[in-house]
């Protein structure tokens, strides 16, 4: 596995790979990696088949943390990151430093910034509000510097997914965009970095967010009407309350595709939500079917 | 010559001359063909050599035009456009649609944008505030249909070469950006589509842009002090006045590349103006040496 931390490099190897014809897959993360990142990785690679190259990349992308969050708190372990990225058959890991992405960016040198202003409106959009540019960005800039055939993107995030495709598919990057199913732990949270802020008390209720997704898979599967996503919504909540240390951020039904809220839920629609646990905020989403 | 008027078709060829390792140099016009496109189309066949590719676009571009502006009389003629491209050595010529490159833009079904939230703030910006979010938007869209190595743009539209080369290089594009000098009728008056606006009596007057750009140079370059920006603004407004048609919009001394307004103007500074002659907005722009 190649280590690449410079971004001409990184772009030069991608022109190279474009030229010869390779396939080349691509995974960006923000490090910390666990099953889920890995499953992308195994994705990238039957996407390019065994000839075709795998790129990931670890980068903690500070234009998508408001001031508030947790950036610098952000887990890191790149020893670790590394091995398991060799283990998993990736071809180069991408390291990209703040100096070269966004050169001068406090000092008036970098100015740039790639919106996608309807799908990142609601959910992850509302409760962080600049959240998605920060996203829709540094993917632009990712695609740019790696050139690849294909990226892949984890459900977990399901609007940023959801966000990344309109864009790449509005600004007619040469990419497809592939969403690859959530990991879960054995007792169904969902997996993510963030996992780690929590305490042994907080991880036990944590499980709370897939809990509401069971249940109102439940709920919708079993009903012979649509249900009110307002009706729905506070059955969820007064489930989510249940866990001292959980605090419900939001909960939306909405369309897989357009990310419209659903006031009438039925199966087939998509359900997300966040919720504080203790200070660490988590997200979970499904299709409800 | 080729005419291609699918977005598919274009990125196919484009990654196929990636792949071939053939040099691509493109010129994204607005059509109404003059001298100085021309200009523009054998500078990028000089920097592509013969047996590289050159590509025109000619794409009248709703996004950077403000409901107010002149999209729909903005002058056509496509086929003598096409006649030109042919003799000035054009290989391909790009002519995409409303409906491929903003698809379903009325109804929700596009919505991504690229935005430059620095250079593109002043004099151009200024006067028109949504136009370089659709010129930044336009261009990097294009970028990634055709794939070029290289791109050409005038001088005439210097902050919007400005614009361009930063986004290109905040977004990390693989594309050299490079900016070409404004051609002139023999009398001085800036090559542009819209000249074709003028009735001989406004055509006349129309001058008067380079006159106050010559003024403005002749003071700098006679001056052994600097010249403070508002008591030359004052002396230029004073000319343009004499001409009973014109109506200046805004004049500027900058800094040719961070286009920061500079109040002490002295040699090497850029001065840019927009001006109405009757109902017709010219612009133009000189360093001042």
């Amino acid at each position: 596995m190649r280590i690449v931390t410079s971004t001409a490099a990184m772009q030069r190897l991608g022109l190279r790979w474009r030229r010869a014809g390779t396939r080349v897959g691509f995974v960006p993360t923000m490090g910390y990696l666990h099953a889920g990142h890995l499953s992308l990785v195994h994705r990238a690679r039957r996407l390019v088949a065994k000839r075709g190259i795998v790129v990931a990349s670890i980068y903690v992308n500070p234009t998508q943390f408001a001031p508030t969050e947790d950036l610098s708190a952000y887990p890191r372990d790149l020893d670790r990151d590394t091995q398991l990225c060799r283990k998993a058959g990736v071809d180069v890991l991408f390291l990209p430093s703040d100096a070269e992405m966004y050169s001068g960016r406090d000092t008036g040198g970098y100015s740039t910034y790639v919106v996608e202003e309807q799908l990142s409106q609601g959910m992850e959009g509302g409760a962080r509000p600049t959240h998605f540019r920060g996203v829709t960005t540094i993917v632009a800039k990712l695609f740019n510097l790696v050139l690849p055939d294909v990226a892949v993107f984890g459900a977990k995030d399901w609007q940023q997914a959801a966000v990344v495709r309109r864009m790449t598919c509005d600004l007619s990057f040469p990419i497809k965009v592939v969403v690859a199913p959530t990991r879960r732990e054995k007792d169904g949270l969902a997996m993510s970095s963030r996992n780690k802020y929590l305490s042994a008390e907080e991880r036990a209720q944590a499980t709370i967010l897939c809990r509401a997704l069971k249940l109102a898979k439940k709920v919708v599967i079993s009903s012979r009407t649509p249900n009110y996503s307002d009706v729905l919504k506070k059955e969820l909540a007064a489930l989510i309350a249940t866990q001292p240390a959980a605090r419900l951020d939001y909960l939306e039904f909405f369309d897989g595709e357009t990310l419209q809220p659903v006031t009438a839920v039925t199966r087939g629609a998509h359900m997300a939500l966040a919720v504080f646990i203790g200070r660490t905020r988590l997200i979970d989403n499904a299709v409800l079917k």
